[in-house]
């Protein structure tokens, strides 16, 4: 298996971030641990670890909307990942953009730029 | 100013991901603070917080091949952004490549794939 290096941060977690593995569009970046790193291997399925929740987060796994990996790349220091990822659902974000990155930085503040997927109101209502 | 929130993490930094503007390649990814956040934004240059050195990282400073900003995405919880950035020169890495990311995982390891740009032995010995 690969090692990486999870010593640089006080929380032993390093970035992941997850890239459309068709577009190259940046769809999300969360926390990955060693434990959450061998899963993502191991399954083939991208597995953060959630600050939050201090738990394994398989994203996607209520919605069935999981990423599967479909090729990862990691930096010259080891303490920094790319999983190029195939979005299913079509979107990563919890607020139904398909990439987290869905405002722009302009002058007067932040302009949203990104694709609406689904209305969240919606979804998680039916979800419930 | 765009308020992004540093609290998530013991160091207050947050992951500032660098993407080629025109391919979207990512380039690398390094950490900011309020302060290199404010800088960058002021500057147009990114400027990243060293988590070694505990100071401002203007990415290039020294030759000249530092990261022009083009356009900064900041992600639905405003702890994580994307810098969309010209890398003046064509690399980001130190070790010659275009991106940090040149190695992807295999089966069998670590197999190089990305693209040298130039040599590292060569243009650090005559910076010296």
């Amino acid at each position: 298996m690969v090692n990486l290096d999870f010593s640089k941060s006080a929380d032993g977690l390093i970035p992941a971030i997850a890239q459309d593995w068709q577009t190259g569009e940046i769809l999300m970046q969360a926390f990955i641990n060693a434990a959450a790193w061998e899963k993502t291997l191991a399954t083939g399925v991208a597995t953060y670890w959630s600050r939050s929740r201090q738990a394994f987060w398989i994203k996607g796994e209520t919605s069935g909307h999981v990423q599967r990996i479909k090729e990862i790349l990691v930096d010259c220091d080891l303490d920094s990942v790319i999983f190029k990822v195939e979005q299913v659902g079509g979107a990563a974000c919890h607020d139904g953009y398909k990439s987290c990155y869905f405002r722009r930085v302009e002058a007067g503040g932040l302009r949203i730029v990104g694709e609406r997927v689904f209305d969240p109101a919606t979804v998680y209502a039916q979800a419930k």
